[in-house]
């Protein structure tokens, strides 16, 4: 039987008629390969920001039903040149939006979660040899409502519509060459990984390394697909490939160093050390719907018979949070200030070969205060440990950490942006 | 029972967001008048072109299934905004393209016919008091393929969801101010009519009026849907209303006086004029697909027992309709020559009114003698007088008609221009 590949276009890679043509002999290039093909597109590069644009000017609060209708348009004009830009070149090809193939998702707007996928007009053009095009990022409700899937939505299509079509890898083309031990911009001798394992990608990813979105990497996780991130203008590199931890070897306790600047900590102190108080702040913020990431709670002092809670939380809840907790001080009987940093900085080191190698976080420990680097909080899982630091010491943890773990490349990587499209 | 008004905003109406607040203002004004309101739209401006020009750097001969997908994208865009605009001024409002709602045509791509459209969900909308925004000139196949009307398709899906809907009236907006009794820029003193039947204002749009394409009018027609043709910008102006000859008192024999230059004349000498020989001819040009307008069979000449057949079609079919005769030409025994003329128009005279009153073609003969002008092919249905004549003559013979039939209107009317959009 022949193998299914399944492609992903991000906005870049088919930002112009060109850019499309070139994606077009790309796909053309696996189908020659005795594969069968289904590429997933984004809406081409600005398209996005232009009907958002034009939203804003007719009212500043457009509803989310008619967002999602406005924006699902996007994928729909890119979808249909990359099919003639295929036909072009002589090969059978068909495109199709969300609500033609049955991507279903749940009835929530601008943020669903795919529910299910049908396959049988898929593998019917399949079988009869034909390219398959289809919109990224939308989606449609048993109603018959248009959703869209929020940030990274075009990656978790292709993802799960490689699940769905038990395909043998999904591709993601964009414009870096892969996943690297960190960030370039901050340490120019970041190396390029050739493999990572999900559960080491999801750390790097929710610790600020911007690639792929968390929620592809945990679907493809789920589903066991092997995902492959390339650069879809250099094509003499395979990129990184992104797959089970029990395929891999892990040759070196770390992976990849991350660094994320986009939390503030808060402190509240004075809080009395009983039963429950943890809880109720927490349920509490969780009911705001606000992320909590690190937690600290410090040890009672006896005297008071009070502690501190600090935890932190992404910059853009930060006056939400506050607001919370001024409501709740009285209920839980805090006394001190609620003190808040916005001048930190999460440091991470990431990798599943650290599981069984002990000795790692006190390298980390040491190297930063070797530096002269004051930590403010830990937090360690299984394959992580994450360090917060100084805002401006940050680039500097990265650069010492990443050295003593060993993955300084002896090139210096050149890599054009690591934000990643819709 | 709340009455239904459907009304149709063109590109040009929707061309940007002040333009759409400006729709949204005409739309909420109908609804706070006491009426439930649909509401349909083509593309923005020149959206069509736009997404035609990229499709065009792609690929000289892009599938009409993908083009088909492209521009349906145009309309998506412009319900959206629509939908947004209105809920803008506090309105419930809900955008739906023709997939959701089940307008569902043949599977033809490019010029589809409608066959029937669901009304459920719209019934149920207007029942929760919602404005319904719809995409205009697309449709579906009950596989699911999305499809286009072709042009007027907009009018088209306005005037059929009309009649689905039962609904009151049909209102299409556009950027000329009404149906005139002849083009404006031929001559100035053309006036608005205030009604027009469907059958005259289908045999001006046959005759080379453009404001309405006449599949609208035909539907119009076939379900007696009473049509209103307005501009969105003169909101004093009520327009020209179009419905059935039987609810007009008919004033003048003539309606309106109209000229096309979209033709060219072609005749095919020296036939044999034995039974057989025309139809052979006809239905060879019918069989490639080309239209004939006007036809005239000449007397058989009594010494060589031939004839001249002539007609006229559409310039572009030109080239197409002189191969196909260049093959014939043998097998039908024509011995002569096969002459082309481009330089005619043919001008005609419209109005239900002459059916009763005698004497009106020789007003019209008369009245082109008296000017000078040659005739060189005549033909009449029972509400329309066409003569063909000398291109730069046209002119000319619209003006003394429009005056000897008392079309002349004392103002000359404001008229930015004539065409009509998708």
């Amino acid at each position: 039987m022949r193998k299914i590949i399944v492609q992903k276009f991000g906005g870049t890679s088919v930002a112009d008629t060109e850019k499309i043509k070139n994606v077009a002999k790309i796909v053309i290039k696996e189908k020659e390969n005795g594969n069968d093909v289904v590429v997933v597109v984004s809406a081409m590069g600005h398209t996005t920001d232009y009907l958002v644009k034009m939203a804003k000017d007719l009212t500043p609060n457009p509803s989310e039903r008619e967002m999602d209708m406005l924006l699902s348009t996007g994928e729909g004009v890119s979808i249909a040149l990359l099919a003639m830009a295929i036909q072009a070149q002589g090969y059978d090809a068909v495109s199709y939006n969300a609500m033609q193939i049955g991507i279903m998702t749940e009835n929530i707007h601008s943020k669903a979660r795919i529910l299910g996928i049908k396959t049988d007009k898929l593998k019917q053009n399949l079988k009869e040899g034909k390219i398959i095009v289809i919109a990224g990022f939308q989606g449609v409700t048993e109603d018959g409502e248009i959703t869209t899937l929020g940030r990274g939505g075009s990656d978790t299509s292709a993802v799960a519509l490689a699940a769905a079509l038990n395909a043998e890898r999904c591709d993601i083309y964009t414009d870096v060459e892969g996943v690297y031990t960190t960030d370039p911009r901050v340490v120019p001798h970041a190396s390029k990984l050739k493999e990572i394992s999900y559960e080491e990608m999801l750390e790097l990813a929710h610790a600020g390394a911007n690639v792929l979105h968390p929620r592809s990497v945990e679907t493809a996780k789920l589903n066991n697909v092997p995902l492959r991130v390339r650069s879809s203008f250099i094509l003499n590199d395979l990129g990184t490939l992104i797959l089970g931890v029990d395929k891999m070897e892990l040759n070196k306790p770390v992976a990849g160093v991350a660094q994320d600047l986009s939390q503030a900590r808060i402190v509240v102190c004075d809080v009395p050390d009983k039963p429950g108080v943890a809880a109720r702040l927490f349920s509490q913020l969780a009911k705001e719907n606000i992320s909590v990431d690190m937690i600290i709670q410090s040890y009672a002092r006896k005297v008071s018979n009070t502690n501190d809670i600090a935890f932190t939380v992404d910059k853009s809840d930060l006056n939400k949070t506050v607001s919370a907790l001024e409501a709740l001080k009285n209920e839980i009987g805090a006394t001190g200030e609620i003190e808040v940093d916005e001048n930190i900085a999460k440091v991470s080191i990431v990798g599943a070969g650290m599981i069984d190698r002990p000795g790692v976080a006190s390298a980390m420990f040491e190297t930063l205060a070797s530096q002269g680097i004051n930590i403010r909080m830990i937090s360690t899982s299984e394959i992580k440990i994450s360090c917060l630091v100084d805002k401006d010491q940050a680039p500097l943890a990265v650069k010492a950490l990443h050295t003593v773990f060993n993955l300084d490349s002896d090139a210096v990587a050149d890599v054009k942006g690591d934000l990643p499209d819709v």
